[in-house]
C-alpha cells in the first residue's frame, strides 16, 4: 500500500485519486470547496466504466495534517501553479515523488526547481471529467493518462507506472515527457485557442468551417516547428512529425464531434484561463529559438486579453 | 444648386447630407427608421462646431420618389453594399455621380461594375458621429472627408471637391483613391480587428498593452505589404511608407485616447460587422498577390466567426 496525497482535488484530481483508493492505496484528499460534503457523504464517481463510491475517504483541509507521502498527485489548474509550492511542501519526505496532472509547458521545470527535478513526473490526462454537485465527479469519456519523468529516467518512470498497477486507469508510457507535452499542445493550442477567440465555440465548428480549419492547421504547423526546435535545444532526439501528428489530431478531433475544450469552458464560465502554460510558455520558447509563430503570437495576445483573471480587464 | 440624394442615411449620411443642405443644396434623404421623426420635427445636428437644425428637410421612403439627381451620397454600411444597387438605380441620370461614404476595399469596383466606373467616387470620413434619438445626429469630433475618384481622374475629382464648396466640411484630395483606401485600412484592420477579438476593448487598451501594441504593428506591416503589392498590381506608382505611415497612425491613435472603433461598437451592440470590406477583401488580394499575411488571415477568420450576421453562429 502506498500513501498518496491529492492536491488540487477538483474533478480530475478526485477522479484519479479515487481510482487509486479503489485499487487499495491510502489516498488523502486535500479539499477546499467539497470538504464538508465529502466528509459527510463520501466521494461518488459516476463513470462511463461503472459508478463507484468511496464511503469514508481520507479528507483534509491542509497538507500539514497529512505529512510525508509516497506520491503527491498535483491536479491544480495551471493558473494556480504558484500555489503548488505551499500545498506540496508539507507532503514531502526524502523519497516522495510528485506527479503533475496538469496542462501545459514548463510546470515540471517550475516544480523541479523547488523540490528537485528527479522526483517530478508529468501526467497528461486524455479525458472528459467534470464536477457534479459537491462530492460527485462525472467521468464522461476517455480516461487514459500518459506518464513521463521530468528527466526521462526509465527506471523512475517504471515506478510511476507501477503506482497504477491494479487501478482501473489506462496508463501509457512517454519515453520523452517533453515530446508528450508538445504533442498535447499540438491539440490544445489550436483548439483551446480558437474555441475561445472565435467566440466560445465547440470543436465541430472549427472542424466544419473552412477558415477556422485552415487556421487550426496553420497553428499546428507552428507548434510542430516550435516543439521540434525546443526538443532539439533540450538535446532530445524525439521529434513531432508535422504531417502524421497533425493528421492524427485532426482525425481525433473529428471523432470528438461536439466537444468543448477546457479553456473554452473556463472562458464561457468566466474562470481564469490557462494562458501561460498552454500559450505563453510555448510562445516564449519559440521566440527564444527564433521560430516564426505569428498565429501563436496573436492567439496568445488575444487569450491574455480575454482572460478574466487579467487585472486590468475592462468590465 | 445641386440635387443630392442621401442613401443609407444613418448618422454619417444624415450629417454630411445636412451639411450640404446647410450650404444651400437640394438634399433628399431616403430614410427608413427615422422617416416619421424627421418629417415631423426636422433633422437636428448636435455638432462640436455648433448645433444646427433643418426645419423641413426633403424626406422620402423610396428612391423612386426622388428620381435622377446630380449626386448620390451613399453611406450604407459596407455589410449592406448588396442593397445599394436597388437603392441607387432610380436616382441615376446620365450625368449622376455617386460618392461612396463607406468603409473598406472593393466597394467602388462593385458599384462601378453596376453603374459605370467613371461616375463612382470614394469618400473616407475621418470622424466621430453617432445617432441620438430619432431625427438627431451627434457630431462629436473630427469630420474631414478625403475624396477620390475611382479612376483617379483629376478633373472628375475637381467636381467632387466643388460639391463641398461652401459646406462646413473639410475635404481633402486623394490623388490615388486606392492609396487612400489602403491607408485607412492601415488603421481599421489592426484597431477594429483587435478591439473586437481582444474582447470588445477601446484603442487605449491596445496602445497601452505591450502585446496588443506589438500585434497592431505586426498587422500594420502586413497591410503595408499587401497594399503596396495591390497598388503595384493596379499600375499605381503611389505606395504606403511602412515606417512613416505606421508611426503616423500610432501617433494619431495615441491622441484619440479612449476610442471605440466602429466595428467594436457594432460588435458589442450585436450588429453585423464590416468584415469583408475591411478584412476579407484585403486578405483576398494579399493571398492572390502572394503576400504573407498571417495576422490578417487569423483576424479575418476570427472576425467572420464573431460576426453576429453569420448564419451558422452558435447561440
Amino acid at each position: 500500500m502506498t500513501r498518496v496525497a491529492v492536491v488540487g482535488a477538483g474533478a480530475v484530481g478526485c477522479y484519479y485519486g479515487a481510482r487509486l483508493a479503489q485499487a487499495g492505496h491510502e489516498v488523502h484528499f486535500i479539499l477546499r470547496r467539497d470538504f464538508e460534503a465529502v466528509r459527510a457523504r463520501g466521494l461518488s464517481i459516476r463513470s462511463k466504466d461503472g459508478d463507484f463510491h468511496l464511503d469514508a475517504p481520507l479528507v483534509h483541509r491542509e497538507s500539514a495534517e497529512v505529512g510525508p507521502v509516497d506520491w503527491v498527485l498535483c491536479a491544480l489548474k495551471a493558473t494556480a501553479v504558484k500555489d503548488a509550492r505551499a500545498l506540496v511542501a508539507p507532503l514531502l519526505g526524502e523519497r516522495t515523488r510528485i506527479l503533475l496532472l496538469m496542462n501545459g509547458l514548463g510546470l515540471e521545470e517550475t516544480v523541479g526547481a523547488w523540490f528537485g527535478a528527479e522526483r517530478v513526473f508529468g501526467g497528461l490526462a486524455f479525458t472528459c471529467i467534470n464536477r457534479g454537485e459537491p462530492g460527485v465527479v462525472n467521468h464522461i469519456d476517455y480516461g487514459a493518462v500518459t506518464l513521463g519523468h521530468h528527466l526521462d529516467d526509465p527506471s523512475a518512470l517504471d515506478e510511476a507506472l507501477a503506482l497504477w498497477d491494479g487501478a482501473r486507469v489506462e496508463v501509457l508510457r512517454a519515453p520523452s515527457l517533453l515530446l508528450a507535452r508538445w504533442r498535447k499542445l499540438l491539440w490544445n493550442v489550436p483548439f483551446n485557442g480558437l474555441a475561445v477567440t472565435a467566440g466560445g465555440i465547440t470543436t465541430d465548428r472549427i472542424m466544419g468551417d473552412h477558415d477556422l480549419h485552415a487556421a487550426a492547421e496553420a497553428v499546428m504547423r507552428e507548434v510542430v516547428a516550435a516543439g521540434n526546435a525546443d526538443l532539439a535545444a533540450h538535446g532530445e532526439s524525439a521529434r513531432l512529425d508535422a504531417d502524421a501528428d497533425i493528421e492524427a489530431m485532426l482525425r481525433a478531433t473529428e471523432a470528438m464531434a461536439v466537444y468543448r475544450p477546457s479553456t473554452m469552458i473556463d472562458f464561457v464560465e468566466g474562470r481564469p484561463l490557462e494562458v501561460e502554460a498552454i500559450f505563453g510558455e510555448p510562445l516564449r520558447r519559440a521566440v527564444a529559438l527564433g521560430v516564426a509563430t505569428p498565429y501563436l503570437a496573436l492567439l496568445t495576445t488575444l487569450m491574455r486579453s480575454l482572460d478574466p483573471a487579467r487585472a486590468d480587464r475592462a468590465g
